[in-house]
């Protein structure tokens, strides 16, 4: 396991926030979020997060990277509910030369829902591992 | 609107039948299947269609040929619920120069729980409408 | 088929507006949008739509309606690609004593992607067809 | 962190195995399965296993019983591509009083594509942790 990121429960703690509501369609036969459906959440902070420091994700790509998904950890605490609105607190937590790991918290109205982390590798459409790009090296970690 | 077919409700006017079973994530939190979880179980029927008359799906789009989807129309009779064994009953309902349609009935132990139609249009992986090879446009209809 | 209406591509002729953007869980290995996911874009915009008239979703649920959706359909037009910002405009198309009809006309940058129709049946908790509340019957069609 | 599994590579060392068949639905922009949709092929695998030695999950639920997904961690080694037929290698990793840990090893004809691990708790329908059924407690780890 490559992840080794412990998440922090602490908002302060993330350098980016990207809020979201629940969707009728994300819920399962138990009433709650399924959860599998907690990841894509995950991407779309990043996603926005990415937009947010100037480097939309579809630019990443046109530049002729891929930030591929090599794992991903999720724990559940307290259930989503739908209608619900999320604050999906985000960081970047580790920086190495062709991957990173990323850190969330998800919380709604301030009470923590669940944690997780995502550790990703650069690659070319290929699939060949590649150096991360030097403005994503010199990115602020917390 | 382009699709003009009412699917039929007797099993025997489909030429093809897939069964497949209902996942928990494909529920909702009305103890349902979500609907617009009929269409992937379409799809997978579409998929499986084709790969027993010799073509699959691959293979088409390995030939150059895509097949968008242009209509898709599902009326749900009766809840399909979680572990339910359906059968997707599957026939080829009308086909043009460069588009088709197709009929679904999905069934659970022989009761009817919903219908559907799909509209395909065929067209190259640019983009652009083409001709269905003469392979599809002999196939038989019902 | 219940659904007889034809969704209008005028933006002008819906009565309500909602704001989505594409995630990249919701493309497909053709590289836009899968056909089942814009069925959630037009529920979120249903539940929108609900909220914005003062009688969320939940606050329904809660006084023992559920809206069944009865039948789906979906015109393709042109495919939504992932980080599109969707405008999912929105009306009540029919209402009868039990029923309703939902259309719907998915737009980017003014531009027309899709559009589609919903009906839908009120029912009890127990699945029991049931009257629309007064307030709902009393809500402006177009 | 409560997973402190680390799975197998081995099909051997896995006392279960469920086949299914990579649907296009769940594939994404990239041309591969998307990062979320392995968690409800892992679900899928969990459900079989339970039906497999006589515990269907629904009987499950009859009881009074909920088994809540408290962490899930996926390792993505070889992309899952469309139509691939997957096995999905399953076995019961830890059984403690009220929670038990799941390991799964995801194969193509025998290729590594993915492995994962799930942490269950067992509660009520109101959601107060409970004692995992005898039966279950009295289940072969591995």
């Amino acid at each position: 396991m490559r992840i080794a990121v412990d998440p922090s429960t602490d908002p302060a703690d993330y350098g980016f926030s990207h809020q979201l509501r629940v969707r009728f369609a994300e819920t399962d036969a138990m009433g709650i979020v399924h959860h599998s459906r907690y990841l894509p959440m995950m991407e779309e902070a990043r996603v926005a997060y990415l937009r947010h420091i100037g480097h939309p994700y579809q630019s990443i790509r046109d530049e002729g990277i891929e930030m591929n998904v090599l794992e991903a950890f999720v724990q559940y605490r307290q259930p989503l509910l739908f209608d619900d609105i999320v604050d999906v607190h985000t960081s970047l937590a580790t920086i190495e030369r062709a991957s990173f790991q990323m850190a969330y918290l998800l919380t709604v109205d301030g009470a923590i829902r669940a944690t997780g982390v995502t550790a990703h590798g650069c690659v070319t459409p290929a699939g060949r591992p590649t150096r991360l790009p030097q403005w994503f090296r010199d990115l602020p970690t917390r």
